[in-house]
């Protein structure tokens, strides 16, 4: 398969992935969270997909398309860790979390996505869920929609 | 349509156009070109579904992914007008050619397209085709593959 196609796959996955988790969290109380916000391309289709609820957004930067910068107030900048302890102290809950950190090094990856598994965890509603293309811990594994190769695309059920 | 789905979409485009375009030159004598290697995706694929002839990659710089650097004596680092006057010196032809330069702005790249039209003309063996998500002036404007939006992707012929 070219890195073209493999894209290609990537993008569906995540596609199908949240269209499919924005449909499994309807009788869930609770905002969105999206970490990395990148070029802002998942964030535009969680908020296309996912009316009504306050969507989150944490990164380093913003460096996104410009049609896609968050409103100020929900756009949190600086550290994953941080953010997330602040988060859970002031008793935000959420529905739904999308994780797409990542240095494109797999080894950090991982550990990185090791190291916040407790910190998300801490601001997910009890069966809230998280998708991630890294594994997480702490959390339970479920399977998603069945059109999503079990490698390409990871969700995650709150306790 | 979400900048995701949107996203989708141009891979698609690229390749089913890229599919497309390699059986069409099956009986076409001629090397293939890239403009723009970027991160090497469309290269990667330019190279997976065309067996046997030489792709000659034209950049500024080379910042592709690890996996998709071409062989050193087919990337032609620098500015593509100097480049194309040069293989057209030497006679070289092109049997393809892939158009992916581009700033990201409409009005710029569409100049820049139209700058180098007669440069990429100059290097196509008749008959030979030309993929661009720009317009590109005097080349034969051809139907690409049913299956691709005609805004998303165009598909000229070499006189």
């Amino acid at each position: 398969m070219s890195r073209l196609e493999s894209m290609r796959r990537r993008l569906t996955a995540q596609i199908d992935g949240i269209n499919w988790a924005a449909d499994q969290i309807k009788g869930i109380d609770g905002d969105v969270l999206e970490m990395g916000l990148g070029n802002g391309r998942t964030y535009d289709h969680l908020r296309q997909e996912i009316k009504g609820r306050r969507i989150w957004v944490i990164d380093r930067i913003l460096e996104c398309h410009p049609s896609c910068v968050p409103p100020e107030a929900d756009f949190l900048q600086g550290e994953a860790e941080d953010i997330l302890q602040r988060m859970a102290g002031e008793g935000k809950q959420m529905a739904l979390a999308h994780y797409d950190f990542g240095f494109g090094v797999k080894e950090l990856d991982v550990q990185e996505g090791a190291k916040l598994s407790p910190f998300i965890a801490a601001v997910m509603v009890s069966g809230g869920l998280v998708l991630s293309q890294q594994p997480l811990v702490g959390l339970e594994q479920i399977s998603g929609p069945e059109t999503i190769a079990p490698d390409r695309y990871l969700f995650f059920r709150a306790p």
